[in-house]
């Protein structure tokens, strides 16, 4: 017989009555039934109950044995009496009489249960992981994540695409984070970093004649602490192919993404690739006040500028006269009452706005009557088109925002959210998807108006050199998000390979070719031997999985995290250098006061 | 039709004839026949003739095209003629008329041809990296290495394996090469270090109640400069299972391993895996001179010790005197001429000895006689016994070389292979693989005799417990290694998880409690809390497809890897860092002499 064992401890059934058997795993619930113990022997795979009374020769032994000591037995297996048969347990109907036991690992006292659900404060979980791992949610969401990732490689070959591998150890890569470095012991004085992204890596695998690459890519910055983010690392399934346009991207990446949450959504449904809407950053602003809208949500806010222009609604009226400003209505189907309005009222309120103007309809005395301050301030006939152009009716309600559209979009897309999930109007079975094209390349700074990149400064201009003679805040990139829920699960772009492009537009953003070369000289450099168009996306392989294990914090899908500090309390880390190293470093720490 | 193309360079053949097709892809060669112009146009897939002369709208225009432009042409399929087909190139049956052209990428002088063999310094390809990987046997070289490391997952998932991420920026892990230290900003002072090797994580996925690990793991250690290995980062199969012994994780990693080389190997023949012998670490320094035999070449070593003892060969007689001390013979069969003999007498000198003695044995003229100085020293008789001993005959030859086995083993195993390859004894046409067992735990200082490790300290030690409280140098471990056609592939161990046994195991390298925790500290806590006996191996990646791909030169199967100064010359890594990035890390360096 094997060393260890002749079954997992999922195994075992009705037709192994009567073998004899070997069985490993850990010691999950001990059960002393005065003179006969249960065990309930867990291993990787599952749970079987395992039994012994004076009768087992190892009777005396067994009762030494705790929670979590990994112990081998060997037994017969025997059938359970049809009333104590668990049919949640695919091991139910059988339970193994033990006839030897060796332990394999014993157990100190242990600082965290494993059997159960009593919640640990996350210092503990962290430092004794290999014990919070064993727990039956971690061990199903590490294993959901491995396979995911695994499908996601699957599904990116099935369509011809290879995983290459970029440099970790490397050339800083200046996108706007700041970058992990690692000093040089050979070169003294001088530092690799690791890649925020291998952005300038896949392009130049384009630029090398690979058609299409991909990778899981892990993808390193140096971020102060935030909760839904690791401050060290994180994995993206990072996409690249040559002569495409932003609509090949979609129609790659869409399937592939759509097949992960269709395999993985469990019961939730998924809105196909071919339904998924491309929606202007502009109309994402405007209709969700997010470039992340969460399409679950069916509210979709519209302009009603006209209604209130010279209106009796005096704020509004007042605000309309000033350049950029408009009013925006959230409509909210089955919100019309005023206790809710009331409450929507306060939550403005406590995102710092004065407040939320509201229309509510009801039934009244002489039929449908329209409630709330604003509707008697701007009268009944401007009340009754709001409510037309809105498609509103009896027990309904819409909600106003005024102003510079860049001062309230933000809290008018969390208020929509909140309409939506306090009337149920979101879905929360669905997973739904939309493209968000049409990005600008450049903005303004708001105090002194100098024209900045928007994002970063890969992507391709829509309308190529001749946009660029034109008003930059006007141009738009070939460039893209994917919102899922309300997140951003995919960024990308179709490249700008051009140099005399690149350097055109670094220069409409106040850059010379200097900082084109100091920034990106390699990609530069390429791009002047034969560069092929090309384009793709990163798909954010953490934020998937979270929204697949339905879990809002990272560290719930990362096997070893670091903690909030960035600190890995496990392994302790980081820690004081030798001296040595830092000598063979050419480095001294600078005291600190 | 598509942006950019409706085939690609590989796609078309006699059915597309007459059809109006759209290509894009580099101009790889040019060739102008008197007002025709032929170019090859060529993608990542193929190559495709297209041609144009007077009758193209866009002759003047594609005039001024040179190698390495990235074009798109449209035009029509022609069939050609029968004398001109090409039946080495997929397309080899047709040829496109161009009608319209457009510049996606024009270049400029090129610091490297594409086209053809001609050789460039490794200065010149690394810089231009882009242009290197658009030649043929790198587009081949990386290709084969993403396949390689997609059949290794596949592979591995159908055995049951999950691929999990361990942590990239973490603790210094003391395994013998140098880490590479990274930084803290939030922790100004401390650092992180970048893994060596995953070996402590996946140890702890053990512990965690995970079964079966693997991962395509990035390994770092900031090596000295050495022509065979990065001096950065390397890649390997990581894998791990609970529950087994030495023999399981044999059984599991040897059918993918065969099954990669089956599946990339070409023509080569592969010793199927119930073949692959295991011999003992002592058995493989006897035979074969080195813990990395290459099984190509049959030569097997014998010791003759008793042949020479109290002989006329003074100088092995008298060596023979001395403790410890082997005579040790090379037997070369067909090796029987003094020419041959003379010039491995001299390969022995060139390698630091005084020389190789030999016998060999030719037709004489009373029938079989052996020749050579040693053979009338030990006279006829012992020379005969010899001759038995090795089963050699006439055109055979035998090497000799004595001392402490230690001094003149290194040197045998570099003899036998010279051997084996001048003779053609050595099969190049198969990959031979060897499984080597039972190394040593300990080994003593040749000068001070002191014990230390020999390998690692994570290997559990044949026997357990009992065995430590005996002769140190006689313990062995469950740790093996796999030799492939005289490379080490492979690595691995049955790990020491029991927490006494590993103290113990210190003990006699002279450690104390508080160097196991220093070194393991989380390994040797979580080994209290239940942990399961494991093992697993690591195999090189980068070594795997070096052999396939039949590169001497690692840098061949990396896409971009650094120079032997640990330097990326495309991206300029290292480089100096900003100020302000030293200041926010609390760094100075140390100015150099």
């Amino acid at each position: 017989m094997h060393a260890y064992r002749s079954h997992t401890c999922a195994d075992l059934n009705k037709s192994n009555v009567g073998d004899t058997v070997r069985l490993s795993g850990w010691v999950h619930r001990i059960r002393d039934h005065g003179g006969v113990l249960f065990i309930d022997l867990r291993d990787h795979y599952g749970i079987t109950q395992v039994i012994a009374d004076g009768d087992s020769p190892v009777f005396a032994e067994l009762e030494k044995v705790r929670s979590e000591w990994c112990i081998r037995i060997d037994g017969n297996v025997l059938a359970r009496d049809e009333s104590l048969v668990n049919p949640n347990l695919p091991t139910g109907e059988i339970e193994v009489f033990i006839r030897d036991l060796e332990v394999l690992g014993a157990a100190d006292e242990l600082p965290l249960i494993v059997f159960g659900d009593q919640e640990y404060p996350e210092e503990t979980r962290l430092r004794y992981r290999y014990l919070d791992l064993r727990r039956e949610v971690m061990q199903q969401s590490m294993t959901l994540r491995s396979d995911v990732v695994a499908s996601i490689r699957r599904r990116m070959w099935d369509k011809g695409f290879r995983e290459y591998q970029t440099p970790i150890i490397t050339a800083s890569s200046p996108e706007g984070a700041r970058d992990f470095l690692v000093p040089s012991r050979l070169h003294p004085g001088k530092f690799y970093a690791l890649p925020q992204a291998p952005q300038q890596f896949k392009q130049l695998i384009m630029a090398s004649g690979f058609d299409k690459y991909f990778q899981i890519a892990p993808c390193f910055r140096d971020e102060d602490p935030r909760a839904d983010r690791s401050p060290t690392d994180f994995y993206q399934l990072d996409m690249e192919m040559s002569f495409v346009t932003q609509q090949d991207v979609f129609d790659t990446i869409a399937p592939v993404l759509a097949g992960i949450f269709e395999e993985f959504g469990g019961d939730k449904t998924v809105d196909a690739p071919a339904n998924w809407p491309q929606i202007s950053y502009k109309d994402a602003a405007l209709w969700y006040g997010t470039d992340k809208p969460d399409l679950r949500n069916p509210i979709k806010m519209q302009v009603v500028s006209e209604h209130f222009a010279g209106s009796g609604f005096a704020i509004f009226a007042k605000l309309l006269e000033q350049d950029g400003t408009q009013i925006r209505a959230i409509p909210a189907p089955g919100g019309g009452s005023r206790k809710f309005c009331d409450r929507m009222n306060k939550f403005a309120q406590s995102e710092g706005l004065p407040g939320m103007g509201y229309i509510f309809w009801r039934e009244g005395v002489d039929g449908m009557e329209a409630a709330g301050p604003l509707a008697k301030n701007i009268g009944p006939e401007r009340t009754e088109a709001i409510r037309q152009q809105l498609n509103l009716g009896v027990g309904d309600a819409a909600f106003f925002l005024g102003g510079k559209p860049k001062a309230f979009e933000g809290v008018a897309g969390k208020a929509r959210t909140v309409i939506g999930e306090e009337l149920k109007l979101t879905d929360p079975d669905r997973f739904a998807f939309a493209w968000i094209v049409d990005f600008p390349i450049y903005e303004a700074d708001e105090e002194t108006g100098a024209i900045d990149f928007e994002h970063n400064p890969f992507s391709m201009p829509q309308g190529g050199m001749d946009t660029l003679n034109g008003d930059p805040l006007a141009v738009k990139g070939y460039q893209y998000d994917l919102a899922c829920n309300g997140y951003e699960l995919v960024s990308g772009a179709i490249r700008n390979h051009k140099p005399e492009i690149m350097l055109k537009a670094f220069e409409l953003a106040g850059y010379g070719a200097d900082e084109v070369k100091n920034r990106f000289g390699a990609l530069f450099q390429a791009f002047h031997y034969g560069a092929p168009p090309h384009g793709g996306c990163a798909a954010g392989i953490d934020r998937i999985v979270m929204l697949l294990a339905e879990q809002a914090n990272i560290r719930e899908v990362i096997m070893f995290p670091m903690n909030q500090r960035a600190e890995d309390l496990m392994m302790n880390a980081p820690s004081d250098p030798a001296n040595e190293q830092l000598r063979e470093l050419s480095l001294r720490v600078i005291e600190q006061d």
